[in-house]
């Protein structure tokens, strides 16, 4: 039995100047709402003499100030889909609940979603029209039942098939994928020009930070802009073979973030989601030969061997599932790769490292040039770690790089004058001996207090490896910061956890 | 590592004038907090110079509109909390999750919870510490990985010591349950003044109509007042043995409306979560013999056999573990149990079945005559069923009753004088036969259209049973309701749905 028969009112719009960034919400007063028989929660479609309409879900305000009796509030979030006006009269009509909540309630109940059942779901997240609650319950259905193989194909297909895509035509599209939680960790950076000046298109589009000191893109911003459009980011690799693109700025798979959303509050991170949301970013850019690096390491996002074993596998059935050529390397994220820590002096790192200045970073170019020639294997070059090396050793891929950063509005910098902040503090050791470890979490903190990736001058300078030697009163890293304040921070964050353990040699 | 780290920030308060009915929230400028690096549902402890104090849930908004940079948002809800002003600094400092949260997760991942456990999310929840997408994670993870008896003994605990709690000193206090979803299914208007009169302590509580045409409490409040106060309910019952209170005027297990509201949008009903709610209700009154009434039937809450006897068993495991002496009864919920159907309608049928009355209702007489002697030997009684049937029948139980509704402000009043609403409509048998099935869904989802259950006046009165033989054209239902737009809808959905079932006799 339907709810549809109960009579169509009409009420007068109010504008309530808050933005909820949930889905579309719309108030009325409980009196109203007793009157109509209508609940919070209910769905109705509201609509002007003009067409415009929109289905909101229904919040009850008892109180008369926050919205009076005979209106109905609006919040701006519905306001980029109709454009109504204050005391307009408009329509209100009660609505079943959308198809896709009896495919969450199925998935509750551990039952499997088809690829159209998670479809329905995730066109209606991107379309405003599952409030928080309900994407909640979507979520937690899949992070406790686990979704199985197939599942998982068919909601990576459901993500990119309701987002924008790219096809560049060519055979061979690559792309490299990195897990995170590393700090310093920036070989996108160097493997997207190698793979670019090999001739290869590498369409790559990467994160900002969410809780670590910087992300590619917060990096890549240090020298020119990240947050392209879809019709410039093909107008970047249609020149260059690569671009190197924040993908927020796109609508790639845009279910993703309202998901990524109601995850954050208690930091779940269901693996049949995770690994959806990445391979249909890929598949959206026309991705086909791919390769996934998933650093281990106890402060790393991926804490053991077995866990990174068991991503891995599914990695590769999904992945292959899709069409994709796709390998996936277990790499050591047990301490930070590069020595800056911040987007300035990462993007420093880099540079040097391109350029063979001596100041650029070993491991760094060791890891970059692992990932690269992976790469270069799966395209099918049968000396791909000669072929790395040639391009990074000869300068090609520096230039390769800088065409890219130029045609993404860039130019070339010295990269020993890239600003650092002009406050700074030197972190020394207590006592002598092997660092045997360095926590990723501490150092990105540390960079992070000081401000970064917000400011981009900000960060940490490592003088130290895991391994090295030290002598008590060595300076173990140095806090770079814009702000005197947050220096001090940043110093009593330092002394107060232990992040760096240093192992006596007797 | 701590986010306790980062500097305490001053801000000046911005009153929003919007009651989220959510956990505590404040609104940040998004400028604001990606310089104090903090995000979207991170908690933050504000603080005024007086003292006054309060942890909130961020939200973060980009709008300079909604909350310029340098203000904090407050949402009407906090006032209940602290008297923030307008424009008033207050310090801001980061708070650490409660403990509560790796609770839900460990829930979330299929473990088991402690009463501990248990009571510190209640108590975060009353206390408008977790956010409703918090919330749901709970309910979602109590949903799909089903409590245990030894956890719903837990979690019912947690919501009783989290509320109020009455002791009324007597060594027996009685009451009755019903599971619900049956329409005119009136008992405990009898079953209440049946036990007082019998000299046993019976202070019922009783909710109001959700979704269906008239609850308990609607249908009392035709003739008292209902929103009975802690101590208003506690004098009531020492001067009449019983009471006919609104359970959502008194503060009884607290938490269960914040959870039944974010079980609302996906109608989610975790078994766990139903027994500990009702439970909790009874433990918070004293009860100690409880009689738990489960009907059956297609369009019942419960609708089949096997259900219903898997509810029992919990209902005796949790109860007995609670030292409840418990017994459940399942009953036929397949037709609805009285004639009237909306909130004047019941009260007739109640006060007519009470008197003695030949326009009273033998189904409705029957069945509370049934409750109340098994209630009575539960209580100890030799001969319950004559005991029950003779407080009846003498008169005793509608004295009885109308002392109660006196103690609650009401007065006697002639069941046949009672309101109804002045527009009517007959619903006429489109054939002749066996009336096989009365939806109860149907006669209820009329009455509410008719206006019922805040249009006191409005309902359905059935004129024929289930089994009965009916002639084509007869009436088979009157609709009353008080306005006339609203009756014009009533018929139509009765004409359009079928929701008496006629058998053609051949």
């Amino acid at each position: 039995m339907i709810r549809g028969d109960i009579p169509t009112l009409n009420l007068k719009i109010k504008k309530v100047n808050i933005c909820t960034g949930d889905s579309f919400i719309a108030l009325l007063n409980k009196a109203d709402a007793i009157f109509y028989d209508l609940y919070q929660g209910d769905r109705v479609k509201i609509s002007n003499k003009k067409g415009e309409e929109v289905v909101v879900v229904l919040n009850i305000t008892s109180h008369e100030e926050t919205l009076p009796k005979g209106y109905i509030g609006i919040f701006e979030d519905i306001l980029t889909r109709v454009k109504f006006k204050n005391n307009e009269v408009v329509k209100i009509k009660p609505q079943q609940k959308p198809k896709s909540i009896s495919y969450i309630r199925k998935k509750l109940k551990g039952k499997r979603l088809s690829y159209d059942e998670f479809l329905e779901i995730i066109r209606d997240i991107i379309d405003n029209q599952l409030s928080h609650i309900e994407t909640t319950y979507f979520v937690a259905a899949t992070y406790m039942h686990e979704l199985t193989i197939k599942e998982t194909i068919n909601l990576t297909k459901a993500m990119y098939h309701s987002g924008d895509t790219l096809n560049f035509g060519h055979k061979l599209v690559l792309d490299k994928h990195c897990v995170g939680g590393v700090a310093g960790n920036r070989t996108t950076m160097l493997v997207v020009p190698i793979i670019a000046a090999a001739g290869y298109i590498i369409p790559k589009t990467s994160s900002r930070s969410i809780t670590s000191a910087a992300g590619t893109s917060d990096t890549v911003e240090v020298l020119c802009k990240v947050d392209l459009g879809i019709n410039q980011l093909r107008k970047v690799v249609e020149s260059t073979n690569a671009c190197l693109s924040w993908g927020g700025a796109l609508n790639l798979a845009p279910a993703d973030d309202k998901i990524i959303k109601v995850e954050h509050p208690v930091s779940l991170d269901p693996k049949g989601q995770l690994l959806a949301s990445i391979l249909a970013k890929k598949k959206s850019v026309g991705t086909n030969i791919l390769l996934v690096d998933i650093p281990v390491g106890r402060d790393a996002k991926i804490k053991t061997k077995k866990e990174a074993i068991s991503l891995k596998r599914r990695f590769l059935k999904v992945g292959r599932a899709l069409r994709l050529k796709i390998k996936v390397v277990i790499t050591d994220g047990s301490s930070p790769v590069g020595r800056g820590i911040g987007p300035a002096l990462e993007a420093r790192d880099v540079l040097w490292t391109l350029r063979g200045d001596p100041r650029g970073d070993h491991n760094l170019r060791v890891k970059s040039l692992f990932l690269a020639s992976k790469l270069l294997a799966m395209a099918g070059e049968k000396r791909p770690q000669q072929l790395a090396k040639k391009l990074l050793d000869s300068g090609a891929a520096y230039e390769k790089f800088i065409e890219i950063i130029r045609a993404q509005g860039g130019y070339e910098v010295d990269p020993s004058k890239i600003r650092l902040g002009n406050h700074t503090f030197d972190y020394t050791a207590k006592k002598s001996g092997v660092v045997s470890h360095i926590n990723n979490k501490y150092v990105n903190r540390i960079a992070r207090i000081a401000g970064a990736p917000v400011d981009k001058e900000a960060g940490v300078y490592l003088n130290i490896r895991k391994g090295g030697i030290v002598k008590k009163g060595d300076v173990l890293f140095k806090v770079y910061s814009d702000n005197n304040e947050k220096i001090d921070y940043a110093k009593k964050y330092s002394n107060d956890v232990e992040g760096i353990i240093i192992d006596a040699l007797d």
